[in-house]
């Protein structure tokens, strides 16, 4: 058994819980959280243990999977606890993932463990379609369209205009740019082109809706760069039809092959979620199977999931893969 | 530069040629053919060497592209060529795969070298879909349709009924089944509600065409199990309507998460190909890189595209990836 710790106990923590519990070669000691532990109670009553107590149980724990945010939590968690275990985050903030896997790497090959980086679906699997679909094409165009899904930073930043009282945006991709890439025809996208927003907002009692709205859409990168739709409806609807967190999306490759470049191919990987982070979370227990295993032969220092073979990732035996899923 | 041989010389062979020409970090040697080498004419004029002698050149090549028919060619020649080479095949005949890989795992363990079988799209890309899927997904149901594309096995079929001159058959997914699986209803499917075969026949002249419709249509196991069209088109239709050999299809794994399996989810990888062997051979030659690579740093035997780490694929750097792909 891998047994199997959790740092940060959110959306994506509560999704990591679920999904070692259903894995059957894992076992989840504890849930480590900055907050009181008397204050937070597990679903599946793990123990919940202070974060700073968790150097203590290095013993006891092969991997920790880290859910905490990309934006202020892992660039130092995951560096300070890769110093102690084989550790995988959902780091998700492209520009600063040469950074960060510089750092992780530092600590992880000191510490002698296995460091695996944005193991979500995107940085994470969007990744691994993306590399396989340019090695198998590497003369084409690789696109990555999102949606239909709810984005949690643009729902926050409609919520922090005035006169909002609570808000939920959908990422949508635009069809027609999906036909154009399917039918090869290479296009050269604007951000409007590719993805429409849709925007369901609450607003406080007496606010100015048609404010609200303009606020919205000229909102600079969040809203301003794209066709963007804004409904009001009520708390009570807001709640019963958009309370959910799905994601999904598509990455597509159009390339040619042949002497003259005369066949036109397409690969594409797309996803539909009803939950976004049980889904993440899903793909950091497989990350965190890869990592305790590479860590096994002998392996340390930062990984992102290029470097892992896709074996690592399955409870399946070698046996099994080959008779049965390859 | 990794310098690369073709063992045998047909369609697949032919589109490694291609891809190896347009490959940055590779060159080709030569292509090995079991025929009369002076019979041979390669289409960028790279030389043609008699089989026998492809032992004289193992301090010439790094890895040998083996371009064979899995029925007769690849189970003794991958085992043959990896007891001097890294080599590559396309194996794809599923029931014997372990005993394949098992026969090349001893030759390629005792001489030193890399082997990577099943490179093709299925097995092979598909194969990484699976894997991929299940790995995320691991309570669920996976499902491949194939098509549209021409199966070359079931067009061989018909042209051996009597009175046939010719003809082109496609496998076609069934629309209705692509829905239900990604409605997540995990249908039971029998073959025929899966897929369709649709055949265009080029008969003699006087042929009885209702005794070939009636032929092929009760055909055990190519064409009994499904529902089949027959369509009787000229020769000159047939070459000018269905001379290509587009393929392709989908993996789709339909599967759950949550504490109470309560999200639905789908992950679906999809090739739309003008060249089936053209493309397979572009995954040929990314494995090729790889086997090198993999070689490079130390390992040995068989392996299948489970064990190789997706960075290896690829020709771009490390640093590349990190920045641009992940």
């Amino acid at each position: 058994m891998i047994r199997v710790g959790i740092a940060g106990y959110g959306n994506i923590g509560r999704g990591v819980e679920a999904a070692v519990t259903h894995a059957q070669d894992m076992e989840l000691v504890a849930v480590f959280s900055r907050r009181d532990p008397a204050t937070v109670q597990t679903v599946t009553g793990v123990p919940v243990v202070a974060y700073d107590k968790i150097g203590e149980c290095a013993g006891d724990i092969d991997v920790v999977i880290i859910c905490g945010g990309s934006a202020t939590d892992l660039p130092w968690m995951t560096p300070e606890l890769a110093a102690k275990f084989n550790v995988i985050d959902s780091f998700d903030n492209h520009h600063h993932i040469p950074e960060h896997f510089a750092k992780v790497n530092e600590a992880a090959s000191a510490s002698g463990k296995v460091g695996i980086i944005s193991c979500g679906w995107d940085p994470g699997y969007f990744s691994l379609a993306r590399i396989l679909a340019d090695s198998a094409l590497p003369e084409g165009d690789s696109y990555t369209f999102w949606g239909r899904g709810v984005s949690q930073g643009h729902s926050d930043a409609i919520r922090r205009i005035e006169g909002v009282k609570d808000a939920r945006q959908y990422t949508v991709p635009v069809e027609a740019a999906l036909e154009s890439v399917r039918n090869n025809e290479h296009p050269e996208f604007t951000a409007r082109q590719m993805h429409l927003r849709e925007c369901w907002v609450v607003a406080e009692d007496g606010a100015d809706k048609a404010a609200i709205e303009e606020a919205i859409k000229t909102m600079p990168d969040y809203f301003e760069p794209y066709d963007t739709t804004v409904t009001f409806i009520t708390q009570e609807e807001l709640d019963r039809d958009h309370s959910g967190l799905p994601h999904g999306g598509s990455v597509i490759r159009s390339g040619r092959t042949g002497f003259d470049r005369e066949f036109n191919n397409t690969v594409e990987f797309t996803l539909n979620l009803d939950s976004n982070p049980f889904f993440t979370s899903s793909i950091l227990v497989a990350a965190a199977r890869a990592a305790y295993r590479m860590n096994q032969e002998g392996q340390s220092g930062a990984k992102t999931l290029f470097d892992v073979p896709p074996a690592y990732l399955s409870h399946h035996t070698r046996e099994e893969l080959l008779a049965h899923m390859l």
